[in-house]
């Protein structure tokens, strides 16, 4: 397909979706972000607690953790839910695990104090990417609730539990075209899907491809990830401008 | 107390809180509701599909049923998940079980054929009522997708799977006072607590009353119903006018 | 139906089946009681021990909870054990919730001390009632093991844990005439089913009325409530005749 | 101890405690007994159906199986049901698979047809030897069970699935003496215990010998088997007196 | 069938199939052995940790566990895995019940101190006999756990926590002949099977027998016991040359 | 670290372990092989089904999946087992995933008609990298199975359900060098980790990149995976190799 023939939904193939980061979606959580990645919408909600679980007590140093699950009909047919068959899913098992280990790149877990923060990620809706969507979010609500607990003296005055920015994006081959931030008709048609999680300064926490049909060689990884880096970038400009309009609102 | 004190939130006795019925939140869901009785927030999803459960098979009859679960993060403390334990608490199967019932009222199963609706009821925040935000905006939901069968012909012609319309709302003895729809700081003060579903003509469904303190006698019991009474009416306009307007909207 | 037509067993419409509260059914256990109303037989044991769950300790109150099952054979046709099924379903939860929340009702907690009764109901016959003889049952139970802590000094001497009396009932709208007291034959036919929880004083605890068929207006709604309150009262007769008999005993 | 001391309930070294049958305890099972043996009270109850198991299907066989366990304050302190953990114990299991095994030692399956008889023996009141007893009363229940099928035509006329009849006890080295039929003060304190299964007319079904302290020699083994042979002998007599009795109050 | 007839095999009936010690099988575990019964191949390992089950704990005692599983493709067809199903089957636990009750028959807890041994079972190929195997080997893999410990300082110097040794065999009544560790064949079609329990001075520990087909009588089980008892004799021999061997190479 | 330091256990930087694949190690399964990496060994079975899952019934394909385990004492400290905590962790999903994904890349399903292949990959002993032997060891036994079906007729003579090889290898920064195939001390180490899954003939399957400490740039992610299609290609030649020299012994 010649590179310039428009996607099924009219981008290009270097472009986002839509994306939006509605902060403060929830009154409760010391961080919440409903992020939309196009119709793909996830409600992250970072929840600070104080202590660490117990294999970790009595070290000085905090924890951060992640919980991804998708809601019965946030899909196109309903799935039943995990805590009616009494048992939490591979997938959701996997990406809940790539969630927490991603947040945890940016974390210096001993100014963060003995504390938790959990990022719950809840998928209202989904059309691919969610787990993207959700790492992007999620962020910017941990960095909410770092702030917040700084705000509380929650946490030492100096310390800077956040050391970076990350931000995540899927690529893949699509119709033979390497394209940016698919959808799930373009997800379930793809040869090749690689979500990729990236720090604000342009540094791979997380590379994760998978040859869904054939298999793939050097040059398409290369040009995934030339895509997924500029997705990144751009993605990190939408979390710091929310961060920012907030920053502007209260002292507006 | 006396009647004309306001409540701690500037209400009057027998009002009901801002509620708000936002119709197809949702793409994918057959009819999908995100219903607000002020800050407690639930989203409503209806899911028709053809067919039944085993149980029913082979009797043309359908089946309607309801799952109500909160988000860990609903809440003011974060609640762990109920598919990480492994195991559904007690009040989601309660829940749950009171919204499917309350919603069978109302539906002929003959004329629904053999087909299933299920609704999904996920809390994304709780501040007192969300059983009975659950319902009345479960309902709505309900309407949208007997509506959107009809259209698509997978229900017959003329058949009229809904009866009649349903509305909840709780009441309770706060402060030796009967109020209407209370929110989180009432209920956890409240003597007593009532929760009611009513039909739109104004006939009971359910009626649940809890002594949480001091059991209550013969004239609390009435006075608490009066107040109601006149709840379940009001929202029973509100229902109607959501769905109105969206109807209006089509025709505009 | 006239109000004077017998019902199918031949009792009339506000009618108790036959009650019987057997004391000391059990040998290990601090209160038992063998529970029957007609062929609904119920094991109720009362279990005191010394603490308190975790999120109790060290506030000086007690605590009292339940857990209500049915044998797998109690039932006109076997059901699966919920321990093979690995989940207790969401009926047992309800009803194992309202027994305990009905005995609380009729407990100081400051009384009781760091002390908690946990009361099982085992439902080894179940002919309709299964859970209001299982309250009233349980209640017989709570005093006997509540008098056996006293003679044993585990509860301060002048101490009350025991506040009142309570005892339940059932009614319901059977071929449109208001009866007590249903059995399975008119629970499975019942327009209407409503469960009493009252005091030994007169005054309400638990209200739950369902419609299982037509809604309900406020005239049923009344008609039932005379007839649980005159059926709880002479369950309160019950209650303490055994409660006499056994002193008698004693004395004797 | 010298073989004459009386034991500390007063029984001779080869005595049983009372026993008694109970038939008929329940009104909905097909078969259904009420044993005892001295405190030890275990309700079994045979539920017989059409239709075997998927793995079974299309051989012309039945199937007999049993599930066994106890309620939470069947014994001297509460413990904790097996449903709300979420699964069932080793024990459990174990004595489970060993009711439903000795059972099938005296079913022809053939004889039985494509039918399933569950026995649920359910111990009320744990006083030692819950499972010999189950096994004794188990089958006086699948007898009645058995009966009752081919009253009802529900088996072939000249069908005969029961074999023969079976009996347990449990016997042990207790203060170095062997004891038949041990209680539980006598079973917690036992050497070695063995449980032993036998047929009426006086083979082994099931013979299972644990150390709980000292190993055992030869010389112990044919000691117990002796008084264990004596035992289910005795048994067995009662548990035909039983089905006598019942026969003649029918015929009476 | 004539006593000199050889097995399907070709073993004499009390020849024992080839049996195989490998200690040291594993690097990270205190005590481990692959242990063969022909080809029957259990892979034992014996954890040691310091500190014991909660409910043990400050009376300076220890404690001796077991796990018993089978690899889903040990058998010749594949069974679903356990940890899938969501729970342990009843066969699972009965057998790891007996491996840790049969081991804890040769151990002095308090000559352990509070340490705890766990022995895991683990079958990696079936062919009948896998209990017996998985007692044998567990047994040399607990002495080389506990040498381990009293060389490393972790028990104290002249403690003997062993009191003896443990071997376990099976044996049946094949065809009508009384035969020695069967294979599976054997097994499947086995009248009665019977496992035996042995200390290493020929004293029983455990007899478990069962009639698969007919009751078996007194005389069978003499002749049952003998078999078992020359096995086990034999089983001993192997477990202390495994040991001295081992020794020899250390000294040489 | 100079390129040239030698690695802690000797080995140069783009060195493998030492590799064994020996097949047939188990009676029973279709296909199987004990994998070696240095010390760790992982026991790959191929189960070979006629059918297929339900959802897959009735399209003339096949299926291959894949399920992955740790033996309780396959790690340094004991774990305990999936199935007595009763649920499968993250982890072991995640990797069963993998190895089930990876697996099918190579396998034409329409070629395989409607059989099912599970290969259970048990970890006996864990020294790092245990998902991508199992992955590797795998293959072979995958192969395995698919030639023992054609032997035995049951796929269709001339198909070919196997399209080609997969190999599997760990690389990552190990004290800021690259390395290939960690063990378990540098996987402990290491910065960052990843798990490359290729073909036969050199394309990727799956890249699975982790920042374990610092986030990796573009040059690092090269390097590693020219180490790891190096370490793959090797891989396939002994895969290759292995299968060979059973040929050969077959004719031989």
């Amino acid at each position: 397909m010649p590179a310039q023939t428009p996607r099924h939904d009219g981008r290009a193939a270097d472009q986002l979706r839509e994306v939006r980061l509605t902060r403060n979606w929830l009154d409760h959580a010391e961080g919440s972000v409903l992020v939309e990645f196009g119709r793909t919408r996830v409600l992250c909600a970072a929840s600070f607690t104080a202590g660490v679980p117990r294999w970790l007590k009595g070290r000085g140093t905090g924890w951060v953790t992640a919980e991804y699950e998708m809601l019965p009909r946030s899909t196109n047919t309903r799935s039943d839910r995990e805590s009616r068959r009494g048992r939490v899913g591979g997938r959701t098992h996997e990406i809940s695990r790539l969630v927490g280990r991603s947040l945890r790149a940016v974390i210096d877990t001993s100014a963060l104090g003995e504390n938790t923060v959990v990022l719950d990620c809840d998928v209202l809706q989904a059309d691919g990417g969610t787990r993207t969507a959700a790492i992007t979010g999620a962020w910017v609500a941990l960095a909410d609730a770092v702030a917040d607990a700084r705000a509380k003296g929650l946490i030492a005055a100096g310390a800077q539990p956040l050391t970076g920015s990350i931000a995540a994006v899927s690529v893949g081959l699509v119709d033979g075209r390497p394209v940016l931030d698919l959808d799930y008709p373009e997800d379930s048609g793809a040869q090749t899907d690689m979500n990729v999680v990236m720090t604000g300064d342009g540094r791979f926490v997380e590379v994760q491809g998978t040859a869904e049909g054939e298999p793939f060689d050097r040059a398409v990884l290369g040009d995934l990830l030339d895509l997924a880096t500029a997705g990144c970038a751009e993605l990190t400009r939408l979390q710091q401008a929310a961060l920012d309009a907030h920053a502007r609102e209260r002292l507006g």
